[in-house]
């Protein structure tokens, strides 16, 4: 197993995180995003979205998309399950991971901000002002789904950490990069104080990987 | 069961194509998203995200996002399968879906928009080359993947129309709204055509929908 990433790309660190929960072993790809490394012809060859992460089976399947490779990474090597057991714990499960991979985390790439700057003139307070919002606005709504559902619970659902958590982690460690105040949610930090007391999370953290600058 | 949705919301329609799919009769409410209705506190109570769509299962189960409730709707009425049987090509639809949901759709949701235009004083031309510019740089790196991997394959993946189609019409309709040009794009229109000639994709287009404007 091969593994595609960037330190610092949330996306990559989703999977690293999910690697590390099921201890399996892998080798890393450093892909240099600051250096332009996914438009590179080999990686676009592998990758036509020239996005980290992407990860290749042993068998040689290339797949891409953080949260894909996770669900197949829970489909073939199932032993410590990273989704619950049930249809409706599965879909409570994919729709938190999914409100982080799709409403928080694309609106603040690298590829966005570097467009903001570009083409629509955003100096660094309004580029900061931006990440604010999104990551401000989708917290919020995930700090009240995880207290409304599941108030008493250790991790995003229940007492193991999974796919949820792959996401929420990266997301406050970007959070945490770019000062956004994270305060106003306290379940969202007592889950990343759980995370963080676990070695696969420590494992998985972007100042632990080869490429870290 | 019951779909809060609106109907020119993109991720809307991707769970109204999978439940015309797989033939499952279900109530609507609309969400008027044009007139703020996704801010009202009933409906944030359902969904503190304030987005559509959300599912209400006939045992009162709430959930959100498109993707969750498409997978869920396929692990609870397993007829008429929108994912593969093999996890290699679970993964490969899931790629794709999520190429769509994550990299493309988010950026160009009504709620950036309108960021872009009261934030960033991005007027209308500004705004225009910005969903182009997304809409277009995603649509090519799924053109050179399906032909990639999937050449001769009538939908996005093998001869049945699936997750990944649910998310590629409406990304198309949404394209051809904001007036991007397609024409490099052959492979994804083959596709569009051969969905475009089944009735649950025509059952489910925007303009048949109840709050059509």
């Amino acid at each position: 197993m091969k593994l595609y990433g960037y330190w610092r790309s949330s996306a990559a660190y989703r999977v690293r995180i999910a690697l590390a929960l099921k201890s399996l072993p892998y080798q890393t790809q450093a892909v240099h995003l600051a250096h332009a490394g996914q438009h590179h012809p080999d990686y676009a060859a592998l990758n036509p979205q020239q996005l980290v992460p992407l990860f290749i089976d042993d068998d040689g399947s290339r797949i891409s998309q953080s949260l894909a490779i996770i669900e197949y990474l829970d489909e073939t090597r199932p032993a410590i399950p990273l989704l619950p057991a049930d249809a409706k714990g599965r879909a409570q499960v994919r729709a938190l991971a999914l409100s982080i991979a799709c409403d928080i985390h694309p609106l603040n790439n690298l590829r966005v901000l570097d467009y903001l700057r570009a083409e629509l003139g955003a100096d660094d307070a309004a580029k900061n002002a931006w990440i604010a919002h999104w990551i401000s606005l989708g917290l919020a709504a995930l700090e009240s789904r995880l207290i409304q559902d599941h108030p008493a619970s250790r991790f995003c659902h229940g007492e193991q950490p999974g796919l949820a958590d792959c996401c929420l982690i990266p997301q406050l460690y970007n959070a945490r990069r770019f000062g956004v105040d994270l305060a106003p949610y306290p379940q969202l930090l007592a889950i990343d104080a759980a995370c963080a007391a676990l070695p696969a999370f420590a494992q998985a953290h972007p100042q632990q990987q080869d490429d870290a600058g």
